[in-house]
């Protein structure tokens, strides 16, 4: 490692988020982690709660603490929504650049954002200069970013299977449908009857029809890249798996002479962790558990005018730690995929 | 078990299916199986196979004989597509009903089946005689019928989430969405690397996004209830669980003033296994498990005119075996729920 | 049901085995349920809590109520440790019997019990009185008890499993190792991050290796049938499986002359509950899963002197809820498999 | 890369074990897969059958050819039983090194193997060369060999745990229990019925107790490092996940007063992939999924003197592709954990 080596921090170590990021920075070649902090875990052992990090991770918890976080480069929140607009103020006069993974900066309109979040935002004034970190679409302000908004793991999903239609106009934006599934991690580490393995296993179910958070998110995403009105149906679901976004979208064609999957080789043909599959194969989620790849197939059933997308992530890398990765590697400059080459395991 | 005890005979007892439908029928008080058949295990004890039913079921498979079946009163096909048109003529022609669990009997068009199905239909006259086994549409043909063409797990489900709002007038027929997600013994019980636990678990995947052989079968039966031209998108998805059917169904409503709830319960208040949960309240498929009711939830997001409705199944209970045992009691004049009072497990 | 239905109450019916409890009862022939109380649902429907309830139980959580309980033939507790031996003095003065499925009652000896679950025994005079509910041993006495104390899962499982060597004298009572897992589920509905899906699924490990609460227990249980000093060693482990106990037994014959298949089917051919599997086959966990079965296999590998028996239980029925009702069937006179003859599903 | 890459060939590409030997090698900085053959998938993409794979290998399988496999530096064999020893000689004889993954060379006695493996040893002269994989304890002959024999997982996972305590005599090695319970991986990729997921999902067994392959090359390990008698009880048992394997090890201890963990931490004080938990904490699998490690735990329950060692490696990791990677850097001069530094993901 160089003298180049980025001197990260995180907030909020004791997740299943956090600790992906944990993993991701401890087998990064160009970056360190200075400080992981946890209120209710300060003094132990990262590798105690970890055991998967034993002998890569020797520090421990600590407390959070404005100052040993300011002598970091870059401190990513890994935090529940409402933690980090308190401090990323702060962080920013010292010159630290800062990933929230939390939902606090995702949503440009505060009103909105209050609605969904049902608490008061305290740091508004920085909405408008936080950039949404999905590379795909905002790569180069994420370059000159002090501070990048982390996309949730169902916009992810969603937004990389919609754009090339919506961007060039193919589809009716007004009519979308968006069916997803995620694996029980995406409701993160918290004692919750609800995600028991024995509620879980052997049960699928939808959640959350009448609306879901991510929804005003993937709303904003798509809006911003039409000028025609956008109105979409999200319907998420759990499956009874640890990791894996799936997401089913549906939309009508303008135009069916169109050829689908040229359109979306073209569209991502330079990003490299965007991967459109052979005509006619189908994605599988277990094909990107670990990697932050996102893989895409794209279909019309009976040669109709409805497109069937489907676009599947990992829910804690591409949909969360992983591209926080990305992100932080775009705005240090290093090779995008640094410390993001990890191969999925099959089986 | 009086002398007017029904004397059931099943051809192919081996499959998930054939097991579900003995296992039914050994608890059935209404009911004695006389022979069961099995090409592959004639001469083993059957609950060596199925070590369940030890105590329970004291016979050996068979070989298939046309003699020792035409003894019964009904006999049940548990068999792959193309076994039950070569016997089912002999059969009736020897006064046994039949109930066919394979979908040999179930579209009306022999040259839609022979497309979807890839064989010729050897037994294309009684293709009108056959009544499809959907008690909550065909009750009454059903009680009258020699041949009762049992319906597949996904038109089960998805016919009965859209049946009220069809039948209504109440959505646009011509774009409908049904997005479905399986357990994997819906694929039956056969060596097949695909359904091997490594390549399933953890793992979340659609298929045949193209054209799934239930397609017909469901627009046959949603086309029966309008004059006004169906059109459906159907995915089917494969969950890593075993037993259960969820269908997530979007249509576009013509009406939103309808109070759907209410619809829904109308239409399904005499159906003893048709549910609608309480208004808000999400389906999951652990709660039909074993259990051979459909539950239903009806949802208009963000009060949209999308109506979403999730209808859950056990796919080898109402899906199959346990709509089988239905069709029995309605034909044989007993109680619809006899032998079908199972409540599912939780968890 | 005639005049003599048995008059049920449940104390605590929001846990798991509470659940199976209320859905055995509600399938029983020969009882009712008055009443089922719980502290924190007070008020709210039983079905609502649990969907596959729907239309079979149509009463309401109460708060416990000793006037109330007492109007019952039986009360069952089926709350943490430490309730039952508040109330049940009262209630057996009301002329109510008891089945306790907390371990209140389970320890003969007082300091042992709380040396194990850490609190002081309020009710140490009951202690002889109490029927250890373990049919198979204690029968008779079951049939005349007031309080009967209903066995733990893994106790039963490891018990049925040494007894028919252990009562002969066949194997050294001073070195049994009883290597025993378990399905999720025994942990109970908790809130508790160590039961949640994404921490058990694809994981498997021991865990109270150096003493878990059922120890004492086995061991009373196994010491009361043979005279000389019996040593277990008890390792109890977690399967990513909602329900099943599999317990793998060694022990060092005295005699390798013996034949252990004939002399397992002798002990047990009475029992409507205990099969011995055919010689050389293994048991599994879900052939006995929703059934009160135990399943028992036994072998002697390469004709050492240990041999080794295989016992398998679903861990909420025949481990908790099943041997409960099984114990009621037998205090109140009725045929002993009444209200269990659900046969376990395949898959 | 330097001029000094590996050049490396794969016999046998398709299953999951060359699966795992194609991904780590593909991510190892040190070598270069020349040449992945498969008698059944010749001329497809090897990226077609592992989509994970794809942009990280560009080559076909290609048929077996011997030629093709001279070039190689190494050769690995990830083949079923019986095909190895028909190739190794010639390749031996072309300069190649051999790691054979299966199980053709890890028993020195052909009469043995014969007897478990069910076919005639073809080339029994290499039997006394062939050196068995495990670097805990043949790392020097490992070194200088032509010819590697790579452990099966069982033997692994038992063989470490065992070890420190028999090589210093401390139990009575006529007295083992080996308890182990595996993944389905171990299985291997092959369509029979037992492995389907709706036969494995919700389901524990144990299988072979009457004598499962690994016993003899257990038995050989562990009698290769004490001059007394071993003889061993090994009880294989299969869960619901895909990887893993967890033994829970028995013996008599001869001398209670040895300090157990401190004696394992200095036998595996300078093993890069041995590690040995804090007294008290429990191994579990997941801890060492996708990783190189074998953990362990060691308790003495009610300070007894029975020793109980938990011991917990992935299968198709440490148990088999991830131990081959690691024998090849040791015959290659490279640092042992080169390409195996992947930490397990949690959850």
């Amino acid at each position: 490692m160089s003298e180049k080596t980025i001197k990260a921090g995180i907030v909020g170590g004791t997740g299943y988020t956090g600790g992906e990021l944990i993993r991701l920075l401890a087998m990064h070649p160009g970056a360190d982690i200075a400080v992981i902090t946890s209120r209710s875990e300060a003094g132990r052992a990262v590798a105690d709660l970890f055991p998967n990090l034993r002998y890569r991770i020797s520090i421990d918890f600590t407390a959070p603490d404005l100052a040993g976080l300011s002598e970091c480069d870059v401190v990513f929140f890994a935090t529940p929504n409402g933690t980090a607009m308190t401090m990323v103020a702060d962080l920013l006069q010292a010159g630290v650049r800062i990933i929230d993974l939390s939902a606090d900066f995702r949503i440009k309109d505060s009103t909105i954002w209050q609605q969904w979040y049902g608490m008061t935002h305290t740091c508004p004034e920085l909405l408008d200069e936080a950039v949404y970190g999905l590379p795909e679409v905002y790569r180069e302000a994420i370059g000159a970013a002090r501070l990048v908004a982390n996309p949730g793991c169902y916009p992810t999903a969603v937004q990389l299977g919609f754009l090339p239609l919506i961007e060039k106009g193919l589809v009716d934006p007004a009519s979308l449908i968006a069916n997803a599934v995620s694996g029980v991690s995406g409701a993160g580490r918290k004692a919750a009857i609800g995600l028991l393995f024995s509620e879980i296993d052997e049960n699928f179910k939808a959640y959350n029809v009448t609306g879901h958070r991510h929804l005003p998110e993937i709303f904003q995403g798509l809006q911003a890249v039409t000028e025609q009105p956008v109105n979409l149906t999200f319907v998420p679901h759990l499956a009874p798996m640890v990791r894996g976004i799936h997401a089913t979208l549906y939309a009508k064609l303008r135009d069916t002479d169109v050829n689908l999957h040229a359109l979306f080789q073209q569209r991502y043909t330079t990003e490299p962790f965007v991967d459109i599959l052979p005509a006619g194969q189908h994605v599988e989620t277990r094909t990107v558990t670990g990697s932050n790849h996102c893989q895409l197939s794209i279909f019309r059933p009976q040669d109709s005018d409805t497109v069937v997308v489907l676009s599947v992530i990992d829910n804690l890398i591409k949909g969360a730690a992983g591209q926080a990765v990305q992100n932080m590697n775009i705005m240090f400059g290093l090779k995008e995929t640094t410390g993001l080459e990890t191969i999925a395991m099959i089986p």
